[in-house]
């Protein structure tokens, strides 16, 4: 989108020595993102766009797949539904944004851009809900929310961001803490499979939770810097927002009762994760997946006979057998130049074609992730590339689970944690007495905090790291996005 | 949504009588949309979202064929920007929302609530373009909009709403009206097309043009009570926002010059018009381009053996077929009921399955628009349903466009428009001088407005019909939404 620079690939900070920086040359030049006029806002580019349409269709086969369907409620919140529920009113007052005047007129009452929308849906569902044969309530939403955020960063924390929120409620406890942990687990399964980022999961510490949530679950992932970055989250509200807005429903045994809710998201802050997990210093490295552009066809010496049909009749091949191609014939820039452009932009295989390649009936490929090159017949060179785009996808998920393997290490004193978190750039796993105290001290001395709880609980000391008092949880501590 | 009721189709308002009526009971029974707490705004619930859902995928396809890419920009614009360019601010002001407090601080300066983003997107544009390399700059967002309107109704105007604007920046005038009405033609073969709604199209006269706009370009559909709509518009903005946001470019001569800008937009609004061009007695009427369900099967008897497998047989069938289909299997409701509620939910076709009708080898089959009963056989019954479905929308735009011709009346002076406009529910095609004076007489009387000038322009009279001098114009005066 900026204006065209011979040697941006020069300009990218070293992934090694500035990774904040790094980040961001990757994001602009790659013409993912862009900054907005208002601090803290951005603009998402086409391409980055693309990424979050391929993330949405993604998902929404899966949360259509679980029964869910899809609905819009309205951007703007009466103030006083935020202030009904008081854990919830603490959590998010400070970060919203008002209206105060519209349509010539000073508002009677503000109104609250939304920052989540349990208040508004809950106003909603208090009308819906009337029996257990309205139950399960499984909606979900796609839209913007606005958090107006102290510090920013593109994707990564920004004042208004796009995500989707599922709203759920339920007849039982069970039956919400059994959605919770389902939704979880497609967030797992998607991020695993189709953005190749190895999750950890587990339940939140109540300082971590989501406010107004009995218990809230996440997806945590690890960055090339060693930070964690939560990913998802799914929450058990259990009747916390069910009371204040008196959903109610007559159950089959004829009582009056209370819904149980759940409420979980994911954000564009994933791009941010693929960007981090991924890319290396030719700039973003995507899966297959997840690519707008799974192969980038470049003809070499395209004025040279058969070339450009050869292209054509490739291209035509990808895109029959379902693969997202792009021929770049344009003839402005150099090669050396396009080559840079698309690894800038992580397309996962590039396919070069010139007249070598054709007299040798093959292509010269070149794959992102390993940079190694190699020549693909072209005769069934379509079953051969997505069968090298699988490989692809693999290999990036098992290299940054390996990463993940190789920064991850067990504390059983405070003076490991704290080497640990310093030295290990990752997770320290340690254990945990339950206190907010200790919580609070592992904060202050190492800035990191508790990512979660993970589910397979292991006893890998009796007492806690940091008062030695008797363990209750095994714990991922990290420094976090 | 709303707690079921068995008797809610009788309580529909007679569409004859009391079309406005007819249209909230509809929407609302169908549980296409419901108020929001705050006044103006709807809630889109899951039926009306699955429409709009539809809705982009159909669109989506056309806009990304005819080469433009999807973006994001943000929701807040600084007041500033607003203020540029004068039409627009003249145009827009008194509608918008504005957002004065956030994160705890009042703001320096108020930010606007995107009433439309031409603004916030030239502010961007001014950075992106450097050149005509990098034009034609076609890009496109699926967001929400704010517009704080006094009188509202659910689809067809709210406080906010969905919708699609594009932007495009180009080298020459040419190109950008090229564009407008590139775009237009878009939106006329898709809301014909998928909608099966007839479109009239033209230029809007000045007066009724967009704010900040060179020339706007519309199409007009008619409603069923004689009113038109305006369902989508099309717009060459000139270099009106270029020269105020300094969109400039080194041409092909190496002179710096100004953009030719366009933008485009479609709305919720089109599932209002479904409503009312569609709808009967009954409730909702939908074309199968555009319905969540094509096809619905409820087991009659299902639990004679043998029901159950062959719904769920012809069910897959359909399916295999790429038919959106629902077998209703409820056990919960009677078969009445369910009659009721999908012919309320405009289901184009359903199929009865029973014992006689697989002792027969058929399924009992009811067209939703005609109401017309028939037998399908159960062999080959997915090529047969969907010959039935497209020949039901095929019908569904023959029936409106029988319609609108019955309701269209050509006018030579003021006594024959007033006539037309009273007793013909519909347009009245009339000429007209071109003065403002005359536009705004024919509104003052009559209430109607120029909807559009067609693009096929005949002479029906040499004179205006207002003030009898030399006429300019064909227009096609209505009522309007």
């Amino acid at each position: 989108m900026a204006g065209k620079n011979q040697e941006f690939v020069t300009h990218i900070a070293d992934i090694n020595v500035d990774f904040p920086q790094w980040y961001t040359d990757v994001i602009l030049k790659a013409e993912m993102v862009d900054y907005g006029p208002v601090k803290g806002t951005m603009v998402i580019g086409p391409y980055g766009y693309e990424i979050w349409e391929l993330i949405q269709e993604e998902l929404n086969d899966r949360i259509k797949a679980t029964g869910h369907r899809n609905a819009y409620f309205p951007l703007f919140i009466p103030e006083s539904f935020l202030k009904k529920e008081a854990e919830h009113v603490e959590g998010f007052a400070p970060e919203v944004a008002y209206v105060t005047k519209a349509g010539g007129e000073v508002l009677a009452e503000p109104l609250v851009v939304r920052p989540t929308s349990e208040t508004i849906i809950c106003s909603m569902y208090s009308k819906w809900i009337q029996s257990y044969r309205d139950l399960p309530m499984l909606i979900n939403q796609w839209c913007n929310v606005v958090r107006w955020e102290k510090s920013t960063r593109p994707f990564l924390r920004t004042s208004e961001f796009l995500w989707q929120e599922g709203h759920t409620v339920h007849e039982t406890a069970e039956q919400a803490q059994e959605e919770t942990l389902k939704m979880l687990e497609v967030y797992r399964e998607f991020s695993e499979n189709v953005l190749a980022i190895p999750m950890s999961t587990g339940r939140k510490t109540d300082k971590e939770k989501f406010a107004g949530a009995v218990a809230t679950y996440s997806i945590e992932a690890l960055m090339q810097d060693g930070k964690a970055l939560q990913a998802g989250t799914s929450h058990n509200l259990g009747q916390h927002f069910t009371k204040v807005f008196d959903i109610t429903f007559q159950s089959r045994e004829g009582r009056q009762e209370y819904g149980w809710q759940t409420s979980w998201g994911v954000t564009t802050r994933l791009i941010g994760a693929l960007v981090m997990v991924h890319g290396d210093q030719r700039g973003l490295v995507l899966p297959p997946k997840i690519a707008p552009i799974e192969i980038v066809i470049l003809p070499i010496a395209a004025h040279k006979p058969g070339v450009t049909d050869v292209c054509l009749k490739v291209r035509d091949e990808l895109k029959a057998a379902d693969i997202r191609v792009y021929l770049d014939d344009r003839d402005t820039v150099s090669a050396g130049w396009k080559f840079n452009e698309w690894e800038l932009k992580g397309v996962p295989m590039r396919l070069e074609i010139g007249p070598r390649d054709i007299e040798n009936g093959v292509a010269t490929a070149l794959r992102r992730d390993t940079l190694e090159k190699f020549t693909l017949p072209l005769e069934g060179i379509a079953a051969a590339s997505q069968a090298k785009l699988d490989e692809i996808q693999r290999a990036l998920y098992e290299k940054a689970m390996r990463y993940r393997d190789a920064h991850t290490f067990d504390a059983t004193n405070f003076d490991e944690l704290v080497k640990g978190l310093d030295e290990s750039r990752g997770y320290v796993r340690a254990m945990w007495c339950g206190d907010r105290a200790c919580e609070d001290a592992v904060k202050e001395r190492t800035s990191a905090t508790a990512r979660c709880m993970p589910f397979k609980q292991e006893t890998i000391a009796d007492t806690c790291v940091c008062c030695g008092k008797p363990a209750k949880h095994l714990v991922f501590w990290a420094k976090a996005y």
